[in-house]
């Protein structure tokens, strides 16, 4: 059975991975007969109150919060090698640009948590497909743009995409159900969330993602 | 468009609301070009560890917690009436049988939420729909079986069954992904969690179980 690595980043959509994403392409994956390899950083975050959508000044573990997801079958990311990988999925979320990365609020310029970079560089070097969901592209094109000149899409946000050209990467407009996809580097990106107003569009976006990630493999 | 109530009660397997449960029912009900109506009571509940699986003795808030599954977009349970609402879903979850009741703890002589009441014996009243999944027939059970001799499945678990059958209910054994229905009263239920060892299988079962609340509107 494929194993496909799927990246969390805490458990909502504005302080960690967003979880109809999330939870989509772990539905994806299974129904495509592969197994899903969840994973995320030990490692602390800013929490929101998604009621009121305000920061609460408190903070929770990545780890803990994603293994609300991963229904407690979860790994921290250190010990995750390509090797352990037939592919990787990064769902979308603030976390994805706030707590694996700082982009949301450096751009281009962002640090990017080191387990994290190292598991993504590994990948790119055994040449293991990447899909990548809503702002979760900016975290491949962080690591793996001027590198890879990798080729992604974050829907049509235009400041968004700026940042991404500063990073080597090429960005491409793509509309909410469809994906484009890097055959040179084999990354698939979908813009979900990005462009997403209904829950079916995300699930969609996301299924074709993760069936062309594994097409890849 | 057909608004359809979602009840949470928290945002994890372990002390809240069954996630991708949750976010199949959400999915389900779109897909079905239905509106979501998420709530859950404005209340305390324990919090579980899903790392470790354990309780940790912090307390955090329902309606909170579940706003990272309704991404913002939830309302207290106190303010809905049945007048809102087409129909109704209970995902599963611990938090079904511990957050929005005790049973968990006291099978048959549970008490509920009194808002959870409430608004059950007004759809009941009404005669408008209930899906309940998983663990949540439960609550159904302990709620209306007495009054209304409902019928329903939390799979085969035989412990379980016997405790459904002590408030009034009766209980009726269904495969994974199947469902039973208690055409009387409009209910329907699916195992889900309680059988399921897939995502696949959990989805299957909550389409399903969603697309006939949504055939008794």
């Amino acid at each position: 059975m494929k194993k496909i690595g799927v990246v969390l980043s805490g458990c909502g959509v504005r302080d960690g991975s967003e979880i109809h994403e999330a939870v989509s392409a772990l539905l994806a994956i299974d129904q495509a007969g592969c197994e899903a390899v969840c994973m995320a950083p030990n490692a602390a975050f800013a929490v929101t109150d998604h009621l009121v959508m305000q920061e609460t000044g408190e903070k929770r573990n990545m780890l803990v919060e994603s293994a609300r997801i991963a229904r407690g079958n979860i790994r921290d990311i250190k010990d995750v090698k390509a090797a352990d990988l037939d592919a990787i999925v990064f769902p979308g979320g603030f976390g994805a640009a706030r707590n694996l990365c700082d982009f949301a609020v450096k751009g281009a310029a962002a640090s990017v948590h080191p387990e994290v970079s190292r598991l993504l560089k590994e990948m790119a070097v055994a040449m293991k497909p990447i899909g990548a969901i809503c702002i979760a592209p900016v975290l491949i094109a962080t690591v793996l743009g001027k590198e890879y000149a990798t080729v992604l899409t974050i829907g049509t946000d235009a400041g968004t995409a700026a940042e991404i050209g500063k990073t080597g990467a090429t960005h491409q407009e793509c509309p909410v159900t469809g994906f484009v996809i890097d055959t040179k580097n084999k990354i698939v990106s979908t813009p979900a969330y990005m462009l997403a107003t209904r829950i079916s569009e995300v699930y969609a976006g996301v299924q074709q993602c993760v069936k062309e990630v594994i097409k890849l493999i």
